[in-house]
């Protein structure tokens, strides 16, 4: 009882991709009876709409696989290499990209965003939104869902200071 | 007394957007009477050059939101969809991009690198520029501000290894 | 004997310049006599391959400053601007970058990403590859190296709850 361990994360970024380790740390924390903070900030807002809708581009990030999620299992298993010529002048890659990865991700089983922020909440990990930049990225407390604290770097610092591990995703 | 809060930072980007956090969490842990230490390399670099002139981009980026800072108020809330076709091909469209948050921080109140950066350095939060990428990525002790230390990896793991918080931006 | 510091590392990223600092720092940690462990996801796994194809591009970071590994002194310390119109419409222009980055690491006598990453190995720095994403992303454990671990996000998280430091990079 005296020794919970505590996980401190600052969620930064909104594409599909990185919206994921968040909510996988957290959950996973909170099923080892660890404590756990997402604390969400710049891109990382939009992680809270009750409307999520993420994009993932591989444009300037060369290491991004792209797989196809259909077909043999060669032919899945290929990755193809799509340089940033193609991907960022063919309109719709993006979509494209985006609607790739959600496939995939749902083919090997990987559970959506929506449903790992849920079970996170259920599982008692504390959301906080950044006042500061909500307000400089133009979001309200209508646009998130339930069950939101609201705090500035300093709410997450204090909480950080006394944790066992800190994050910037 | 005995137990002073300590925050261990590595600045390693050197876009305008990432260029915040650093300055911000370092900034808010002075205030809350905590020791930061920033530790700048890699891209990270320039954000100690005298003159900063950092750049934002939202090609490869799509959470970024793209605001104008101006007009009515539904207007200036409105997220413009900037697909990489867009952002990566018309001539100048980051400059303008830069320009745009640059023109929204002002407007929100939001104090720019080189005042946060000031408001560290006066309550007494530490800079330490790695020497090693210092060297391979071409910079020189005489660009930087004054008050700035040299050193390398072992530098920040030795301060870090007994720091409450650690965290990679 | 009863204070060894530990550094519990999430090597997420797999481009050639953010696959230095994990193992940057796990070496240097472990040259301080420091434990450190590195976990390999996402992006981060094809750091973990037998044989490592590492690109970068100046694609979405106006914060890479392209240098040119030969001539004058004055003419490598010249920071070429390359806008995104240049660098993501130019055939193999990524091949060209990765190619100027490594020769400028080479002439600067930085080891390679291979280098680092068998010193690493040698002095008892453990590899931990995240199962489920490897799925994911189609790895298997037959690419990989030797020496390497698998497991999830609850065997990082029990590492790093009793470690000094943890780092997402």
């Amino acid at each position: 009882m005296a020794d919970i361990k505590k996980l401190a994360i600052i969620a930064s970024k909104g594409t599909l991709d990185w919206a994921y380790p968040p909510f996988i740390l957290a959950s996973a924390a909170a099923a080892m009876d660890m404590e756990a903070v997402l604390f969400f900030t710049f891109y990382g807002l939009p992680l809270l709409k009750k409307e999520i809708d993420l994009k993932v581009t591989p444009v300037g990030n060369p290491a991004m696989p792209m797989k196809m999620p259909f077909g043999s299992k060669e032919f899945q298993g290929f990755n193809w290499p799509i340089p940033n010529i193609i991907s960022g002048n063919v309109p719709g890659f993006d979509t494209m990209a985006t609607m790739l990865m959600k496939e995939t991700f749902k083919k090997k089983g990987v559970a959506t965003i929506e449903q790992l922020r849920e079970m996170c909440q259920e599982s008692g990990v504390r959301f906080i939104a950044c006042q500061m930049t909500m307000d400089v990225f133009g979001f309200e407390r209508k646009d998130f869902i339930d069950g939101v604290e609201y705090g500035g770097a300093a709410m997450f610092l204090e909480y950080a200071a006394d944790a066992n591990m800190s994050l910037f995703i």
